[in-house]
């Protein structure tokens, strides 16, 4: 809420200076936070997470008053002033947007790490009175190390309509700056949580989801089901799961599949040996989600 | 066939400068030639579009007779020995390698271009007697400008057993080597054809084939039919139809959209705005191609 109403213009400052440092995961971790970059990212902050938010630094035009360089970076400060009762707005000049993002686009957001960061334990999911939990997904990404894959899962995994994606194991850190824009703001809309394996394997059976693991091959003693099969048997993706993805290039290991409940592969129809991890992940989670929802119909 | 059994050493031959040339659309159009960097695209061409090989270079161990530095490479190499009756087989060496390209990963082909542009007109597509396309599914993508997108969609058009793709209007150039790179090789499974928008309606307009429009939004007469509704019917995929996608920032027009059989949307289930396009792209061909399927057992 509260406005500075000075022009910061001073690429070499100290708070600059921390602020572009935010892209580092080591610098991320000591202080805390993490920054966010462009329109799309820092609206869907506002409007979903506003506690997070502690600064906003709008880029304003040279001579103009203090008029944001673009539309969009105006509406979001009006927004922010409403609804983001702790962030400080900051005004700053072009070079000093550049020294803090090349990739800002007239805005970028400074949020505190802890409200995001969801602790496994504390993730409640709609459950039905018998404890069991009803027609819940969550999708769960292990040693996944591309950021734009997993980004653009997370952004998928929002728009199949999932409550939660489970980070499993060493994935890429979810709030770098390339990870958080491939989101296109995603991560403000549903929980990301990072788990060791063996949290993972805790937390679904706790939660009595069946672990449906996506794997092409198997293992020696089981036989992958084709996805067509798992949606017209439907039973599954009706009841709830979570579905588990690989390592872009190794895929899921043996010891993981065999601890998973089954095993899911999409058929090929052409010539091509497989999808790349994001098609894949595409594919799995929107088919299931719409079987379900016609399941439930 | 031949195989050259001496070592190239000279990255700054006119030769080698003349393939790295090659990543330069205007050079792949004068010379009438591409470049086909690494094993995993090299090995697609060698088996399944052979004609088109004019040259293989492989990357030897210095000091270890003529032995490729992987096991790919040189079984790769075995294979067009057999398969690629026109193919020059070439040693270079690591640093002549570098200097053709930095993804070559131990092996870089050239091709020819004419070799593999499929003209419209010559396109074959499965017909029955009636002369009415049966069960044809295409792509198309009018003006899509990510070379990365552009590649994903056609290793996932080939994965998902359409029969091609089309590139309406001015999209990237499916030769450039980041395009080619993305496609995993899928680019010598399906034939992708350019053309211009006139020529895209006139084509499925010869061939009957109605064309559904990926677009959220619509146009002031016709809303979007949602994805689940268009799989219930399942109509339009069991006969053959052609998926017109659009720009990755603009989608599509509203002339093309008008000028388009049905306008289907992708529902979104969470608070995500949009899928981006790779993913829409692979939501709906494998949403057809599985509907197809399942409708023709």
């Amino acid at each position: 809420m509260p406005e500075y109403r000075e022009i910061i213009d001073n690429p070499r400052s100290e708070r600059i200076r921390r602020i572009a440092e935010l892209s580092e995961r080591r610098r991320r971790q000591r202080y805390g936070r993490f920054m966010i970059e462009g329109p799309q990212c820092v609206r869907e902050a506002v409007a979903c997470q506003p506690q997070c938010l502690l600064d906003i630094y709008v880029e304003v035009e040279p001579d103009a008053g203090m008029k944001p360089v673009s539309t969009a970076a105006a509406q979001i400060r009006n927004s922010a002033l409403k609804a983001a009762p702790r962030a400080y707005i900051h005004y700053v000049s072009s070079r000093t947007m550049q020294a803090i993002s090349k990739d800002a686009q007239g805005i970028v957001a400074v949020g505190r790490l802890e409200d995001l960061q969801v602790q496994a334990n504390s993730l409640l999911l709609p459950q039905d009175q018998t404890g069991q939990a009803e027609s819940v997904q969550v999708a769960a990404l292990w040693q996944v190390r591309d950021p734009g894959n997993e980004g653009t899962i997370i952004r998928t995994a929002d728009a199949a309509g999932l409550q939660a994606l489970l980070l499993v194991d060493d994935c890429v850190d979810p709030f770098s700056p390339k990870v958080l824009r491939a989101t296109a703001g995603s991560i403000f809309h549903i929980p990301v949580v990072q788990v060791s394996t063996d949290e993972f394997f805790t937390w679904v059976q706790t939660r009595q989801l069946p672990v449906v693991a996506a794997d092409v091959y198997g293992t020696s003693d089981r036989v992958p089901v084709s996805l067509p099969d798992m949606l017209a048997q439907s039973k599954e993706a009706a009841s709830g799961l979570a579905l588990l993805f690989g390592n872009e290039a190794r895929g899921l290991p043996t010891a993981l599949l065999e601890r998973s409940d089954s095993i899911v592969s999409i058929p090929i129809y052409g010539k091509a040996e497989s999808l790349n991890l994001a098609m894949s992940a595409a594919v799995l989670l929107y088919s299931l989600a719409m079987s379900s929802r016609l399941g439930r119909m």
